[in-house]
């Protein structure tokens, strides 16, 4: 951290239930049908306050981060034809939900506010045990 | 609480992750193939330790537990011979975990000192804001 | 838990956030004016499961307690007629989110399935380190 | 539950660090010298409000497990005489905890209110998978 | 964390409750009265261990940390004049309790061995599912 | 963040139970025999997933963690040669698991995909309320 600027960040917290197969020996049982809770945490981050004096409105972020994973809730992912062929790990789908969230802020759905958002993590919590993420920097549309 | 007397209890963590539906309008989104990571918590009770002073042998508690966990942990229940007709919701598979390792407890898999355990509960967090349990006084063999 | 019959308890977890202050000199610096952030955990419990086979439609529960808490929550509670001349105490308001719901219970709000919930336990969690709790009998309405 | 009329419970968390080593074949290498953080719940439960309208001055409680825990924090249990001989396990300390905090809330150490508190629970968490508890009726000292 | 190295951090947990309001349309609800625990993560880190082998006096950083926060804990931040004219939003809170540590650090209250602190993260979690958080690189006095 | 590029991360946990004590008077009562139950967060990242589309295989790392911490469990850290003449403070723990896993990891012990592992975080959680991490990027062997 030694070389990082300053930044705020806030987090939300929301979960979907999915159920997914994996194809490859490394998954050993996994490879069966079987499913997980995804304990879902969004930390998103920006050098400076906006104008209302906050990260970004939590209400807005809140809903967006419902409408992406009711998109995956209560779905067998196999049958997803958005992951055909593709094994939906839990780093894979923390990917996937970042893409989906970043589109929605891009796209405006957080405010004009959210536009000044620099950097983003997604954690996927499976477990009491383990858990994966994705970070990277948010592109700024304009 | 005021009319149960002393005991003591010791409890031990696991988890496992499955696929299933439910039939039955009151399920809504859950009627669809989805899956669930369920964090098992067994409590064991007793109102006196045992010779060891322990309430139970806790390594093997944790072995039998992994034990019933694996008959059931990376599977599609809809397709499991036992779970045939039922809806395999949060509150009925704690009582099949309950039962599965109350069975263990009564075969002697804990132990002969196990057999002095008067009551259980078994609980199945399903989410950071859902859980059943099931708990019901131990039937003792002789 | 020796003298107590089998039970199955379902669990879900909301929260609020108030303003309020206490009166007495037992309270020290918590008579001025703060406020908390309340963690809610509502647990029903009955001895069988209901014709769906579940404890309570978690649908409806969680609903039910949503609107519980949205007529306490962002709220300085010192100016809520409800609360006149008492001391909202964490357990005073976990006996007070208790009684709300259970009129929602009895007043059909969550089905009738829910009629045959026979107990209920309110904790609420204060911080990481502190919470309370008021548990009971459920009346059940004929 | 279903026979347990209605309470309040409080519950406060502290932690302490010890060492110590056990006796016996079923300790497996638990009986080589090592240690734990205890992470300490106390529940006092009692079927109405004191006074003040609470369950026990949580300011006063907090102040006594500290003291509690204060003579086992940072010691090697094996050297302690109030355990010679004795394998201080999860439950056995848990326990020890009751009756040292039960001692004081007789002495009038929380003050009179107190001595309403009908029951209590002290639950030793010992790592995020195993935990262990004893809970009693609380003598009334008159 | 690719071109980030290494680093050693120690993290401490306390909490503080308060009262406050916002003003601006965005905060919705929010505008009423209400209040907050804010459970607070601070970490403190460091590319190298001081003299004694640590990232800092975890006893001395305590001390700071409850102090720092008793000067906020059981208050109504509309009150406060060194918070008139500003949203107490939990990433500005997040800021001001980074900024009054930082200035403890400074002064030598946590020791000499401190001034070796290279960033520092105050987190502040205001229920189980949102968060916000300031880091940044801490100016060494000199 | 904002100069740090996509990065994925696999977490997982365990825990070890030590006895030690400390020298120095900046450690005060933990100058005695004591002991701790250390919580580990394993995180391992990398800028992209491997051939499998995994971090890591997770199997392989929970075991591998698992042998790491076995050398160390149920162990008084004062008898270990490895540690002689050092403080095992939580911070200087977790570098030594850091380098114990980092060494299986160079081994090939985690698969070849494991190689492409670019930096791992170490945190031991030591109660509730404090913990220690060590980061550093991962030295990638040829």
């Amino acid at each position: 951290m030694t070389n990082v600027g300053p930044r705020y960040c806030v987090g939300v917290r929301e979960h979907f239930m999915i159920a997914h197969s994996f194809r490859g020996e490394v998954f050993g049982p996994a490879q069966r049908l079987h499913g997980a809770t995804y304990v879902v945490d969004v930390e998103m981050c920006r050098p400076s306050l906006d104008a209302d004096g906050v990260v970004v409105d939590i209400g807005r972020a809140g809903a967006a981060l419902k409408a992406v994973l009711a998109q995956l809730d209560f779905r067998n992912l196999d049958d997803e034809p958005a992951f055909r062929g593709v094994n939906t790990t839990t780093e894979f789908l923390a990917h996937a939900v970042f893409d989906r969230f970043a589109a929605r802020i891009a796209a405006g759905e957080l405010g004009d506010g959210a536009r000044g958002l620099t950097s983003m993590r997604v954690t996927l919590n499976e477990s009491h045990v383990a858990w994966a993420s994705y970070e990277a920097p948010l592109a700024v549309p304009r």
